[in-house]
């Protein structure tokens, strides 16, 4: 019988909340509910999922799956919002075409279409609308994929930020991947592809609230180069995959582990991260755990597959500095710990509150 | 020699300005960029289409068409800014799932999955939101389809009118449909199927900038179970369809004469259109003809499939009122010509403006 710690109580209190499905009782919406941390939780779990209930949606995984036949197909779709919309890095539309794609990728699935749906402010500037589509053009030809339909509307002044726009993504589910939340098994290794935070820091310091400059641009790139070279080297030692875009890391963990009913365990040590981030974070009072990135992956991955993956990874461009940062334990379901580079270790909870909104 | 009157002159340099692609020439974007007309056309033509270029954008059909192996696939995208999100006879969540599952049905697609991407204003009300929700679930049960993937993001107050959605359709194209705007031949009859103007009208009327009360409710509904009865009743002889939502009946009817490079020709008496929507039309100065509808589609058939296409369609729910309204003839190419209740014969070209803001 195991000694009760303080910790191990609070965990059990925390524990018992989170086996409750969310719920939503809120009577308006807030920026909270698009921050992806506990609110967008409630509004996903409590509202939109009993209404549209259906197997696909219920996975919540970052694409729904089609069966046609023998062919499995994944579907997946993004509004942007990003403000501004140009951003050291990248732009509204490169992060549209990149966004839709890697949520595609970490599915298992290579990027068939794309489509794509704008709302224009009235009197946004024609330039500003071109360079957009000019960097979806480049970016879907960089990826290899093709925008196969469209949508424009335009609103009046005022109700919209520049623009606005809507991408969703037709994928094909490799037959090597074998992805799924449950498929995660304790001991499994947590691989993480780059550094964290790039891209949300990049669009909070390119707004004028902060008087802070720092070289740090959006890492926004497809993610598919690195999935193949995953699904390759592990096959179905390749247990499952997630983007860690709105709510960082931090969240994506957290959505992980609540799904598939595991503990993950990081060492923050272990996490890669630029000194311009971390540096960043520390003057903002932001923890880059929870920054959304652009082009960055988590990959669960049996033990022995563990260093095969990461060698496989680092050849990638934009994966040089691919780490293991941690692992899958059996106890506490449905929780992300922290070992923390001072020894200590706390649990890395969804935020409830928003502290980067408008970053995608 | 055939004579030239002065209304062949007028067509003929109508008919020279047409040939050329549309340019996008202005330098910010106005609200008739949104309209479905002439500015329309110009930012499609004109800059969308250069730089996204590939086939089967080009083919501005109301879906993109994807092949895998054996499987023809059609992909469509819309996004939804009506104001206001409610209007007799339906709401922006219904038009999102009716708007998109129409735009695969014309292409001949049965409609498989949907995508639904949200774009919520701060401050919107959670009663709203889950009356517009429910409106979606019911929709797409309705129309036998599952939304499979999702996502919401929040902007702050003023930045959005309380909702915009974007709705995209994965169809499988069915093995009955032989349908191109090339297959237009001269001497195909041109069916509608049903009054005109409902969504418009109802939208405009539903808004406080008008003191007129009637009783017109929008047409919102899916039109699968329209397009199947086509199917079946015509096989190979369904050489198009559209449906006519944004600019109207008259909107659909150039873009498709422009993409075939034939001329339709409509006779106006032959047009379904109830009073109410006729008066309203009157009194607002506005040509039902260019009025969206959100349940109607055009069919163009071989001459003789037309007499059993009209019987088939009519028992559809929805199409009590379908009527052959005109024909295809070969000149003069690209152009749509009315033949007045009055006995006259005009141009019915796109609208350069916009008389209808945001009414989908």
């Amino acid at each position: 019988m195991k000694a009760t710690t303080r910790e191990q109580k609070i965990l059990g209190i925390v524990q018992g909340t989170r086996a409750k499905r969310a719920r939503f009782r809120d009577e308006q919406i807030t920026m909270a509910h698009g921050a992806g941390g506990k609110a967008s939780q409630s509004l996903i779990e409590g509202l939109l999922l009993p209404a549209l209930q259906n197997d696909s949606l219920a996975a919540l995984a970052d694409a729904g799956t089609v069966s046609l036949e023998r062919t499995a197909l994944a579907l997946t779709t993004d509004s942007f919002v990003v403000k501004p919309i140009r951003f050291p890095g990248g732009s509204i539309g490169e992060l549209a075409v990149n966004g839709t794609i890697n949520d595609l990728a970490v599915c298992g699935a290579r990027p068939l279409a794309l489509t794509l749906s704008l709302v224009l402010e009235e009197g946004l500037r024609a330039a500003d609308l071109r360079a957009e589509i000019e960097a979806i053009a480049v970016a879907a030809e960089a990826a290899g994929v093709q925008v196969v339909a469209g949508d424009t509307k335009v609103v009046e002044r005022g109700h919209a930020d520049q623009m606005y726009a809507c991408t969703t993504g037709l994928g094909l589910i490799d037959p090597r991947a074998r992805l799924a939340p449950s498929a995660l098994a304790p001991g499994d290794r947590i691989i993480l592809s780059g550094p964290i935070g790039e891209h949300g820091m990049a669009v909070m310091l390119a707004r004028e609230d902060f008087a802070l400059e720092a070289q740090i641009s959006s890492d926004t790139h497809s993610l598919w180069p690195a999935v193949d070279a995953l699904l390759q080297a592990a096959g179905p030692d390749l247990h499952c995959m997630r983007d860690a875009t709105r709510g960082g890391v931090a969240s994506a963990l957290n959505e992980l582990a609540r799904a598939s009913k595991v503990a993950a365990l990081i060492r923050e040590a272990d996490v890669p991260i630029t000194p311009a981030v971390a540096g960043a974070g520390e003057l903002l009072g932001i923890d880059p755990m929870y920054v959304a990135n652009e082009g960055k992956l988590l990959a669960f991955v049996a033990p022995d597959a563990a260093r095969g993956v990461l060698r496989a990874l680092r050849t990638v461009p934009g994966c040089e500095q691919a780490a293991e940062i941690g692992e899958i334990a059996a106890e506490p379901p449905g929780m992300v710990l922290l070992q923390t580079a001072f020894g200590g270790r706390r649990v890395m909870d969804l935020l409830a509150g928003d502290p980067l909104p408008r970053i995608c």
